[in-house]
């Protein structure tokens, strides 16, 4: 869809610089953009790339908009900014709905009229599939599921019995959601399974990234409450409880029974061990351990950094010999 | 299931501290339990929430017994008593069977008749199917596979050609068996794949998470010993060797040829280099990285404690400078 | 299939020394083999089972090969050559055509009458399949999506709409390509979902393992260069480029619009953080997280040293204190 930047600046209420008439039916990067594509800068690292650029608008802050080459829709956050200019660029398609015939679905579960159930899909008994609910193809639906109004299955998403997903939830491709948690009880060398009776409860406005798997809980509820984003890849065990607006990036795993707060983020890789608890506004970075309660909103880390080969094998030497080291000190000190 | 305390420690033959006429048909935990519900103290940590539990009875060791405003089922595994206990109110549903209308099943198969197929699972040629085998919907079941009496296949499993699946094994949505090992040869700059001609072997009573994926073996098989127990997310690479009763807990990465032995626990986000061998009744803590053979049993440990990240800052500088921090403590050492 | 050692040894155009007329018909490891196999030493950890082997011959480099007692195929590249000699007696199926009765193909898609499409797999409208293309059953095949000549999807292989897909690539099953990135724009402690308006564009001769992520490009495509091999349960975030003949192993994140380049290593469980660049020839040891661009070829580590647990403890504590401890130095140096 084309627009003027006369219409975009009016749509998404924010002052334009330059000529309202120019229009841009696409988005690009500063670096690749050309004429007809909208661009915008929010990572510092790519500042260098805006004077050179060949887009016919750019969506920046007050502080870089007297830099650019082209007419500006100027915000105090472009990021949000352009994904909204891109929103109203590329639409959504609108919602499908109907049974596609090859989708098995149970006689007992009740399919809104205005939701779309997709090729070889399978909707088990007494599920319930609320309005405009879009699940591709591929999906599993297990017995008394609840999804709510606008919620999203893209594709080959598996939910297992009784879980039940808000309103305008989208889960990706391969996410498991209900599985059993790693529930087992030692009793003479062998493990015995402890039954997963409880389920999975995500509320409204989560969304939760490919192959990503969230265990149902052992007597009580796995909870995620709305708003939180899950990227791909991520592990979250029975009883976990994940807070609002939790963003939580790709290949973290969250071990049973921890508590995260609200506002939290977790990056990359972030491992949380079981039975602790993580206070609101905490934010972790990259593949860092949380090995105990967090109560005080801060940043966190752990992990050693990124060095040569050579120089880290002889670092790695000395990180055995830390203790001893200490004492060797403090021996000098005595001495002194 | 309704059952009395007198019925329950009858069944679990454990000893009734309290009045045996008190009934339960549900499971709670300790403090959010209701009248009606068994709870359990099995983590000290949730010690705190006994005195004033509102559940109708609660599992207990004999040295919390005395403790409990409820009646008690006194346990030396209080776990395991519970796990027990729950399985007796919520009994399993009973085996399906049949081969639903839906599933594509080569003729070649051998389906047992008391084993269940389900929608829209393909079943290949001279697959063979055990009794009481549960396969759920949307699974892939290579050629020449074969399944155990009991295993149950939840949803969404890939099982590849000529795995073969021992008795009452589960796995869960999402898992793959039997896919290629990551089997390269370097040529002149380019990499040449490496035919993947062995299979996976899977023990009775194995249980493998959602999302776990386990190559085949390069020219042997990939093995996994009876009662292994595979938590979410696990990756086991070509030709790795699994002992019995060995736990691994979820994103746990074991690479090509690897020999982990049996009653050993891999804790969550543990790596495994290839080619090397762990002995039995080992345990690794949290995202450790196994570079070398182990041929102690014990506890073994890597990585660095979480700290608030300015304090890490600072640390993490040291970290890249400790064998030059060593040679100035023994030069201060020699001077003194 | 059976082969003579005289036909092998032309076919690889490798010397063979001793008995020609020996024939193999199958592959085994130098510890396992029996009569009749063919076996190979790559890896000198295994050097120890070549004087006991019970192979009919193996493939070993010109130094080893004196060692052996039994007839060799001499080779530089003895992986590689056996490799290839695997392929010979284990020849690939031929490849399938045709289409499943079961498969839900939209009129538009294009699929080459020598493409095969399994069973219970899905391709959307205008999607094009390429000659000899093979799609295993339950895949999902999105609109627009393009697969090159050759291709294979093995199973349950997820394909979103307008991915491109190169000549020869391997997709194990429970590969997702093109699912959304995690794009996030926070608004007043809400988070906005940004468009991922790209797509992804795999080159020829890839190979992605079982249950790996690769997600649609925010504005421009993530690419993922010709040769390029990928393990297992790998996560590639969005606008992600990945050089030709890079080899990547299980379980590595790469955050959002890193690039990698050609020829480089990353091995199991590395973590590259977003918006930066790997030089070619770069090599990153297991488990490392790159924080920084590295623009010199070389080998690069983070990290510590498994431990015994208690002596684990010890040293942990200590890393906590290194910038203390480091100024303790200093001092003493000062007070010489």
């Amino acid at each position: 869809m084309a627009l003027t930047l006369a219409q975009l600046a009016e749509q998404l209420n924010v002052e334009l610089m330059g000529d309202g008439d120019v229009s841009v039916s696409t988005v690009a990067s500063l670096q690749r953009a050309g004429p007809g594509a909208l661009s915008f800068l929010a990572n510092p690292k790519y500042r260098r790339y805006l004077k050179k650029t060949r887009a016919s608008a750019v969506v920046l802050s007050d502080r870089d908009a007297q830099d650019s080459p082209v007419p500006v829709l100027v915000s105090d956050n472009p990021y949000a900014c352009y994904a909204r200019a891109a929103r109203l660029l590329y639409p959504l398609d609108k919602p499908r709905s109907g049974i596609h015939p090859s989708a098995i679905v149970d006689e007992t579960a009740q399919i809104d009229r205005t939701a779309w159930i997709g090729a070889n899909t399978v909707v088990a008994e007494e599920a319930k599939i609320g309005p405009s609910v879009q699940i591709g193809p591929g999906c599993i639906v297990g017995a008394k599921v609840e999804i709510g109004e606008g919620s999203q299955l893209v594709a080959r998403v598996t939910v297992l019995a009784e879980a039940h997903i808000g309103r305008r939830a989208i889960l990706h491709p391969g996410v498991v959601i209900g599985s059993d948690g790693f529930g087992l009880a030692g009793v003479e060398g062998r493990w015995e399974k402890v039954p997963q009776l409880g389920s999975v409860r995500i509320g409204d406005d989560v969304e939760i990234g490919a192959n990503t798997t969230v265990d149902r809980g052992t007597v009580e509820d796995t909870v995620i409450e709305a708003g939180a984003k899950i990227d791909n890849q991520v592990q979250i065990a029975h009883n976990v409880f994940i807070g609002a607006q939790t963003a939580i990036a790709a290949c973290v795993g969250i071990s049973g029974s921890a508590r995260i707060g609200r506002y939290c983020t977790l990056a990359g890789g972030v491992g949380v061990v079981g039975h602790l608890e993580i206070a609101d506004h905490v934010h972790i970075t990259g593949m860092s351990m949380v090995t105990r309660s967090i109560s005080e909103p801060g940043t966190y880390s752990a992990g050693t950094p990124l060095m040569e080969n050579r120089q880290w094998r002889r670092n790695a030497v000395r990180m055995k010999q830390l203790d001893r080291l200490t004492r060797r000190i403090s021996s000098l000190e005595k001495s002194k």
